[in-house]
């Protein structure tokens, strides 16, 4: 059974690849079941809220925090 | 760590501020934490289901329920 | 209240409206309650990984196992 | 993969039985595909707002309403 | 439609009537639609990472960070 | 932003902490972001249906897949 479901930006498919391979791992592992799913959502700025304030409107005003 | 998912139909990016703005305002006074995450999922008619027909079916045959 | 999540791959129209009909009939008996809200969610073979492996890869690579 | 997640009320095991069969059944025939996961989460009534009240508040002042 | 789920700490019912109170007024204004559902789901600090590490153990370690 | 939602069966507080360090470091390298928020659901037995039954019925009638 054990599903993973990850909410974070949008990524390109190499890293998604290693995100599954990394995740995956780890659970299974720790679980002792190698039948591990994982679902990746990929969030666009604008439909992310941080703080009262949408990632999108963030993003213009700065230059940039990296801790998100 | 509060984190909102909220899960509607597709809105235009001055109703998701005015969203996260407003959800995150309520959330951090009644947990007393200011670190609030908000995600907002737009979900199509076509895969919403109400009553057993799906939201893009409803619409068709009617002429609006405000109430959904 | 009850709302049911279903998380699978992309599917067209035709299947949505039938998942939504069976689905919500189900659940209706079962709680004795009507009012059964569905969400489907449509993942993308590159947002999928099982056992390891993106869904996009799996299926590159095999000429398809038919029990995902 | 498709994994369907119930949000409603708590249930004895007879029904999360007949639940998970008929759920499963549909799904199964629809997507054509036999693996379904089912994860059944049971809200307890002063977790759940309804129209802006607790459903445990809702069921205190009325004498019950079969919709919800 | 519009359902919220909201994933934070364990709270009293009084906390759980404010937040679903406030929750649902701001989505119904901003989305024009009165039936908001609102699941609240109360998360115990050993089941909870941030940054790494368990909330249980981040308590246990630290005299108290208010930001989490 | 990154939020990790780990669905399984229940487990003890070593192991929790092994999946939280574990599906973090992944995470945070794989995004370039520190901030991963893990939530660990552990799902009774009697509440996951597989292929139509429910795991807890599944145990007791077969002697033990470890493939779950």
């Amino acid at each position: 059974m054990p599903t993973i479901m990850v909410e974070g930006p949008p990524m390109d498919i190499e890293r998604k690849r290693e995100l599954v391979k990394r995740l995956s791992e780890a659970a299974a592992e720790v679980y002792g079941i190698r039948h591990i799913t994982v679902l990746i959502r990929e969030n666009p700025p604008e439909n992310v809220g941080l703080g009262g304030k949408l990632l999108a409107d963030r993003k213009k005003g700065s230059s940039g925090s990296s801790s998100r």
